[in-house]
């Protein structure tokens, strides 16, 4: 296979023979923008190969180096609209498509209605029952007049037949929204190419009202129509990233006329105002785990009226739609040998997956790691350090932003690299505790670790190595049976594999039995737009949940796991 | 069985034994309001039997006389509103209803969601696919958990399984509509009795835009938007209607999950926004026949949001819902003998119906019987002649409204009565020419009916008589087979049958084979309302349309049928 060579990113990549640069890049984490739909046409996704102008919709990648400008990469945040686990070949079957159906015109000894003749020849194409939308039979005499009995609707494949929705001509789109705690990710798909045109990422609104989901659902609680205030709010945004990448693309709504949204349990509950006061309470029921499709003007989102917004099924109350779409990006149930997917935030979500089976599981590892309750914690923002490694006797970090600066906080990726560090130089023992009289390290001017910071970030990383404990455990399997660990989310992309091994919040595996796999959701949603064999209530229902809330089994490995890198040290 | 006298009407009717008064009266196409939907809890069906006051709803009819005030009597004009073949005892499986189901509570080991909960107790019950309205999701989780896990969906039962629509508390409404070209009549019923609560007539506006459906059509066709104005008036009259009827019963919209719709194929297609161009052109296609079941959200209309609106199907461009509905009132298909069915307005619709068999046809009558294109012709209002009959050497005529005001014009029974007695009297001969030198005759000052009048009234009771005719050789049978003519509507229920059959409008049967129906289109929208064994789809596909205009025979039976009363005597 040919290796591509993208920069600035510096990243090398192995391309399928025959795909496009824009699909090379793609599965490098590298989105770029096609707002022709990848059709060759408006030259906006031009890259440089060796110097040369091409496009990389239509340009194969070939053993070469490809300098992708700035300009032409898909809006939002690079790591949240990093699709690479959505592949648009896998657009052969759109859920929503214009099909073309030549009729015979009606007599006098054959006067069926205009309805029931269109309904039989869908009918007769599909094998499925066939609805047709009151909202557009005002349009069908017309149309099937305009074009002697030869008529192009819309429709949308759901579970239980056919409808049809338009009779409007011209390309068709799709949008697929990744509905987080913390961030919202949209993209305009191309339904016939399966492209992404163009991607858009807003900070979830709801967190004027809490900034997790807990204290969200305590605002529901405590607030008349506060599930509906929340509704209200992630509608709005929502509503806002369709205008924009409508607006972008220049097409109007009816050209949309389906949408997949993929979120947490919490958040699809809030999507359709349902509280989720019950989630939070033993036994963590979900008001709905599957939820009904819904025309757009239910939802008032800004898509063809009747069109449907499909939302993906969740598992259980901690296990979401999120993981669904991820375990649908990843194919996960076809995948072959043992794999684990794992999506750390405040929550850890792991699905395993082997021949015939997918189990998941839950568990709170708490917001260390996004630097909230670690004294010199912080997100990874400008100032923060997200990086810390020995030379020689001293600790070396990078700062995000300008080296000069001094640094203020340490993110994340940099608290599991200074753990790391700690452990190393021997400033901390395998408990944790400091071996040092102080009882704390200052790492820069402003930036101290305290004793306290140590053991909150090790119940953090030893909850997600439980979780991952328990699910092998419950099919008497063992970490090193592991095949593939795939990391997805924000978080597993700035994360160095080699630290969190060290620390044992990830298991001792070689270095290539690890992936990162970006936004999983949103490649998920992708896919379940454009792939309507994809049937997500299956691959939800597939996945058995381990209620780690049951037995003693979690907090056993969990205990374990309270030491750097773990009790027993035979696997280390 | 008791033979009740309905006073002041002075009407006989002979009560199944164990029925009420009302339901007695109902039989006689005198509706009584229940405010209360039958409960005897309100007092305002108070009638008096033998003088004392007793609530007709709940007070068994015997061999009695009842006096039925004013005031008790349903609202609209009485003959719009007579809802004889309406049987509130039909309700025995409403469509929509409220059930109470139990459920097991969740637990760890049992952690199903809420909804999906829900769902497998009504599969179990129904043994069909359940969903649940979005809608109603929010309130799901409280109501669950408000009583124990034991809960009363509001569901509606649909052609393809259950949707749980709300979880109000509180009795069920429906609403039955009748959508007449010239005239609209809503009526409320209470879901659980299947009393009808309260009725209400309006005009329909869509006159504005031509009094006849062909006007309205070509008014469509020559303006922008035009079936849109025509469906936004129509909405607004049923809204209106809705309203009114909600508010003298005080109950709010939420309280109303399922309303039905019957009308003439135009009427429908109107409704929904549909241009009906085709339906006016050889092959006189509709656009749609059967209509998807609508969201009441999506028409605007002030009943509960997600609540169903169904609309009956037709079975072709000129036999509509409202025939469709007038098979399902008669219960035409389970009759025993040869019927015939037949709503005669400018349009007349027959439907004839025997073992196994329903067929049907219309046949343009012209605006004859309305009054129109008749020089003395008018509708049913005051002042309007509306029986004459020969005294001795004289006619004599009846005068709607005071006897003492000189009559302006005849409406159609009186025209019906005129002709007749012209012929009794000699002043027309068979085929309708005066036989008189001055070729008009007289009937009081300001009222003369001229040659061309006589001639157009001839063509329109040929074409009643030349519709049943076709039906009946079509399958080899002759007018003496008919068991049983019901005559349905405004019309049917003015004209003598002694008068029609004179002139050759009706067949030269028995008395008591003749039948008054009232409005079948109202009592089947009721029917269809409180009874879902009773499938409409299959009434409306069961029913085959004869196309008159295709082969001669129609025209072959109307000329024959020209004369009075027919050319062929020997059955007269």
């Amino acid at each position: 296979m040919p290796e591509v060579r993208l920069l600035p990113d510096d990243i090398r990549i192995e391309a399928v023979p025959g795909s496009t640069i824009s699909e090379a890049a793609n599965k490098a984490g590298i989105g770029i923008a096609h707002p022709c739909g990848g059709r060759g046409t408006c030259g906006r996704c031009t890259v440089f190969v060796e110097g040369t102008p091409v496009l990389a919709c239509n340009t194969p990648a070939s053993q070469s180096s490809v300098y992708i400008p700035e300009a032409v990469r898909l809006a939002g945040q690079a790591i949240l609209t990093d699709i690479r686990m959505y592949d648009s070949k896998s657009n052969r079957q759109p859920r929503a498509e214009r099909v073309t159906v030549t009729l015979d015109p009606p007599t006098l000894l054959d006067p069926a209605s205009d309805a029931e003749r269109l309904c039989d020849a869908l009918s007769m194409r599909y094998g499925a029952g066939v609805r047709i939308e009151a909202s557009c039979l005002p349009d069908l005499p017309g149309s099937l007049r305009a074009d002697g009995y030869r008529i192009s609707p819309v429709i949308v494949h759901e579970d239980d037949g056919v409808s049809v929705l338009s009779f409007q001509r011209g390309p068709l789109y799709g949008v697929a929204a990744d509905i987080g705690t913390t961030t919202i990710v949209v993209a305009l798909c191309d339904l016939e190419t399966g492209y992404v045109l163009d991607t858009v990422a807003v900070p979830n609104p709801q967190a004027e009202y809490g900034a997790d989901i807990i204290t969200r659902i305590v605002y529901t609680e405590e607030t008349p129509s506060g599930a509906r205030t929340l509704q209200d709010s992630i509608l709005t945004a929502l509503s806002e990233c369709i205008v924009t990448l409508s607006e972008r693309a220049g097409i109007g709504p009816e050209r949309i006329p389906i949408m997949t949204v993929a979120g947490n349990t919490v958040m699809c509950h809030f999507l359709l105002g349902i509280p989720a006061d019950y989630l939070r309470r033993e036994p963590y029921v979900p008001a709905a785990r599957i939820y009904p499709a819904a025309r757009a003007s239910e939802l008032g989102l800004p898509l063809l009226p009747c069109g449907r917004v499909m939302i993906l099924p969740s598992v259980a109350s901690y296990i979401g739609g999120d993981i669904t779409a991820g375990a649908i990006a990843l194919d996960l149930a076809a995948k072959d040998g043992i794999n684990i997917f794992a999506d750390v935030g405040t929550n850890g979500e792991m699905v395993l997956s082997g021949p015939g089976f997918m189990t998941a599981c839950s568990c709170s590892v708490g917001p260390a790691f996004e630097g909230s309750g670690i004294s010199c914690g912080s997100r990874a923002v400008r100032g923060a350090i997200d990086n810390v490694y020995c030379r020689e006797d001293r600790l070396i970090y990078d700062t995000i932003g300008e080296q000069e600066e001094e640094p203020k906080s340490v993110c994340g990726s940099g608290l599991i690299s200074l753990l790391s560090a700690l452990l190393q130089k021997g400033v901390i023992d395998r408990s944790g505790r400091f071996t040092t009289p102080e009882n704390y390290f200052t790492l820069a001017p402003d930036v101290t670790i305290t004793q306290a910071d140590v053991s909150n970030l090790i119940r953090a990383k030893a909850a997600v190595y439980a979780g991952m404990s328990v699910l092998v455990k419950q099919l008497d399997m063992s970490l090193s049976d592991i095949d593939r660990v795939y990391v997805a989310g924000g978080f597993g992309r700035g994360i160095n594999i080699e630290y969190a091994v060290n620390i044992g919040m990830l298991p001792p595996l070689p270095d290539d039995r690890f992936r990162y796999a970006g936004n999983t959701a949103l490649a998920g949603a992708l896919r379940v737009l454009c792939d309507r064999t994809v049937d997500a209530g299956e691959t939800a229902a597939s996945i058995t949940n381990i209620e780690l809330s049951i037995g003693n089994e979690f907090m056993e490995e969990f205990t374990k796991a309270c030491f750097l890198p773990h009790t027993e040290l035979s696997f280390f």
